[in-house]
């Protein structure tokens, strides 16, 4: 029989019919340290728990599928030495996400920060004040990343007349992308830029990989924006480009150190827009989750290896 | 000669290319109250000065050239009386004012009220508090209007997979609506409505449409938002309606007195969003301008009567 382990608190998750199926189900409130050997499936992942579980003796763990679609901070190397098959969550998360960088976009480009100052004063800003007002078709978009979210962002981005191009690893065509480009070959990618995001998955090769060089390399980009990872930045480059306007606007919803410590220069940097790493929440959420951990649940149950959203150890993701 | 009178102060219309066509251009600067009667075009409409044109002896004023999309703040019945052409410039708002009712929605949507609000404390809101963030997909859409904006607006909600009903004052059918309905039929119209939209030009029709009435018929609406005109709205009812929760949200771009009063109690309604009358800003607005009137003038110095945004006097936009 397979012990399942649920780390998440969500009431949209519904064991019963993980039972039904035949699987005996753990959570943070019942599992005892005698079970954690018997763990054979987790769904989440929850430290120090996961790494207990994953370093006891005889541990029987066969399967991890994260809620996340990133899967940076599991110890890839130690799951794959021990043969445990990792699933992640990609695709729940780019619809909120993309919504979310849109939002981003729009907040800067229809001045909404000079208005909210204003209304605290009751003052009625006059229309003249709002001459660098945008539109989406007038502002060029790069999008690092052409995965899910990355081509859903393309995809809703089209219509407005927005012109997209996307970078990935080896510059491979990605639906809903005008063009793509290799990483190695930003420098091309953002030549007529306006506005840069990253959604790319942390990796050696993606860690700072926004640095020094790159912001150097802008001339007023209009907005930079990060939905990725925070690792993917170095902070230090990022603020002394808002400083030289290299990059004009921040919008950033991931830091390197998180929750982003209350010392941060970032909260009071002018023209930045700082979220808490929520742009892939919304209502309902446990229901896509529960949707894509059945699905898989039901192959894993019958030997079926195609389960949907296998990570690549060798690619991070 | 036709004699031009040019009212907004935007450097992006080019006088060169109506003298071109062998028009006389004044400019507030360089008009003299001798010359009243001689205007016989004219870009704007500003006041005092241009009633006092209109009613100038033996005026010769034939043709108005709005820079708005609404004519409500003309004196329609006089224009009518003395066979004065009016056009306005309906189509140059639907992509800043659509866009700008995007950035309303996804602002209350993605819960950006309550970061900017622990922002200001350097608190990290957790993940937990999102709970009820939406995505477009899943709050269905009522726009009152139909003509330009709303059915740009409509366009750019479909790729989000968003249910979209239009109303109109027919009920006639509107491209991008999934359905239409008379306005006087509207309790139909907002039965599946989370959001309400008000995008009608102001008319005896329209002025206060949205009462006491109108908002006791809806039950915890998630959103209601004005890019129309704010005397379409009662302000009282909706004050009341925000305090019942008959409507959760409200965003308004327009109000029943411009600038809204520093004393409106509106400023600080929580679940508020108040901009000032600017969601068709946008830069480079002049440009636009020019381009329809210089087509239109064109049609005017050739007698060709297709001008373009011909307001119907009757209809009142």
């Amino acid at each position: 029989m397979e012990n399942l382990l649920i780390l998440p608190h969500n009431s949209e998750l519904d064991f019963s019919a993980y039972r039904q199926l035949g699987v005996n189900v753990f959570t943070t409130e019942t599992i005892k340290p005698k079970d954690y050997a018997a763990v054979t499936i987790m769904l989440g992942w929850q430290n120090p728990l996961s790494e207990t579980i994953l370093n006891t003796p005889n541990a029987n763990l066969k399967w991890v599928q994260t809620i996340s679609a990133g899967v940076d901070y599991l110890p890839l190397s130690q799951l794959k030495e021990h043969h445990i098959l990792v699933t992640n969550m990609s695709g729940v998360h780019a619809t909120p996400i993309s919504q979310t960088v849109l939002l981003y976009a729009l907040y800067f480009m229809r001045d909404l920060p000079q208005v909210l100052v204003n209304n605290h004063k009751r003052y009625w800003t006059p229309q003249k004040a709002f001459e660098n007002a945008f539109t989406l078709d007038q502002l060029n978009w790069t999008i690092f990343g052409t995965g899910h979210i990355g081509r859903e962002l393309a995809r809703v981005l089209k219509p407005f007349g927005t012109h997209v191009v996307g970078v990935n690893r080896t510059g491979h065509p990605a639906e809903n992308f005008e063009q793509t480009f290799a990483q190695a070959n930003w420098r091309a990618a953002i030549k007529d830029a306006d506005i840069v995001v990253n959604i790319m998955p942390l990796t050696a090769e993606t860690t700072h990989f926004f640095d020094h060089t790159f912001f150097e390399a802008l001339h007023n980009l209009y907005l930079f924006m990060n939905v990725g990872r925070g690792k993917s930045v170095a902070t230090d480059a990022l603020l002394v480009a808002l400083q030289n306007q290299n990059v004009l606007h921040a919008a950033l919803d991931v830091f390197e150190t998180e929750p982003l410590e209350e010392s941060s220069s970032l909260w009071q940097t002018p023209n930045v827009l700082i979220t808490p790493h929520y742009s892939a929440q919304r209502n309902q959420i446990g229901a896509a989750w529960h949707q894509i951990f059945l699905a898989n649940l039901q192959k894993f149950l019958t030997h079926d290896k195609h389960l949907k959203n296998v990570v690549n150890f060798d690619q991070g993701y």
